[in-house]
């Protein structure tokens, strides 16, 4: 199993405080230490950083660390390798372009009955179980709607059918973004939480870190901090009930399976 | 207009030496200070750095030249912005995955009246006509080879073709590698050279540095380094000739327009 960490603003916001915590649990105060990997859109593009070492010994992943980089959407995620060996092919965020924007994708679980499509137009490039996944969603999405992206409900609509039917095949949880619009799918276990006004402070769990959001922030902005268990130990973290995919768009939930706010 | 680097090589090297000459081009000996990039292949992965900040001030690029990463196969692009604004989304190299391998491309030159393929699979994320031509380049290939890339003298003819149709819309200097095959096309300007046994020394022009490749290679290896001109001064650079593609595998020079060696 793996480790996912996500972002969603509304304003151009660093990840150095919750990546600081997530990165202890590639091979401190976790186990994921077989490679990880970041993505942060920024505008249209998208830079993706990734490693086969362990995020806490990785000198990228220090320096990713220090050096704030700021984005409305990003995905993060440390492995521990279940499907598909140690190598850079095989750390997520994966990303293909789809629609001429590009999609970021990065996986928790298992899918070990998932097979490979051979005649999709995506293919994987690595041995894993979640790119294969992510190709999926890629083909499927392409076959649906051929030449321009849906509107969002009924993007919505069908990628929760093709989660569906993947998350048949084992353990599903997935974080998705086009840059615009950001999914995260639970199967097992994921959870959020949007940081808004009044920012007060907030305490690591993995690290004994604290930082006071108030000072940094402006009464306008919201995020929302997505991951496998929460980061922090003095915030009310909601879990996303198992089969739900819910959608952030500019740090707040657009859509949910249970509800629409 | 832009620079081009690249790296083919026949073990994994490091590419510090020639990214630290590369890099003053980014605003210290040169104007291409619009953004910069580089990939890495590892195995089947890739990796990209990029950023939009000029290569001599980017912190990321700072940190490149001093890591180590070793690779068989790296391209590198410093932009001056022609065509597209200075964004994320409009630095080189890019990335697309065809044939379940990743192939990555950077341009040298201006198309100015090479438009959209808009029925195409691959399309373009930012607005340069490098990714244009890129996205039309990946099209073309799949469309002649739906499922499977064919054998490389086959790939060479038909990538010579949609290159020199692509070519009579300006200024074309393009490298691309999937990985394996390292493709250095010349429409106007671009170098090459071979190192290898018995290894000397090399001085850079753009920065007063000097290396002694004898301490530090193997004699078996072979590296060749392809820039749009030439990084040191005391080495033999072979000019490709304008509308010469050629390929290089492990180090070697397998296919030309003009020779086959």
């Amino acid at each position: 199993m793996c480790q996912l960490l996500g972002m969603n603003c509304n304003v151009p916001t660093d990840i150095c405080f919750s990546f600081e915590g997530f990165c202890a649990r590639g091979g401190k105060t976790d186990i994921h230490k077989d490679g990880w990997g970041i993505a942060f859109f920024e505008g249209l593009g998208c830079r993706i950083f990734l490693d086969d070492q362990p995020s806490v010994s990785s000198a990228i992943a220090q320096f990713i660390r220090q050096y704030p980089i700021r984005s409305m959407n990003v995905i993060a995620h440390i492995r521990k390798a279940t499907i598909g060996p140690v190598g850079l092919e095989n750390c997520h965020p994966f990303q293909r372009e789809l629609w001429g924007h590009y999609w970021v994708f990065a996986h928790n679980g298992d899918l070990p009955t998932l097979v490979d499509d051979k005649t999709g137009f995506y293919r994987p490039v690595g041995q894993t179980d979640s790119e294969r996944a992510f190709c999926h969603i890629l083909n499927q999405l392409r076959a649906a709607f051929p030449n321009t992206q849906p509107p969002i409900d009924v993007l919505y609509s069908t990628l929760l059918q093709i989660t569906q039917t993947i998350a048949n095949h084992g353990i599903f949880n997935y974080l998705l973004s086009d840059g615009q619009y950001f999914f995260a799918s639970c199967s097992t276990r994921l959870y959020y939480l949007i940081r808004q006004s009044p920012f007060t402070s907030a305490h690591l769990i993995d690290e004994d870190l604290t930082i006071d959001f108030s000072s940094l922030t402006s009464p306008h902005d919201r995020v929302a901090i997505i991951a496998t268990s929460p980061l922090t130990d003095n915030e009310m973290w909601t879990a996303i009930l198992p089969g739900e995919l819910v959608v952030f768009r500019e740090g707040t939930l657009v859509r949910a399976t249970a509800h629409v706010s």
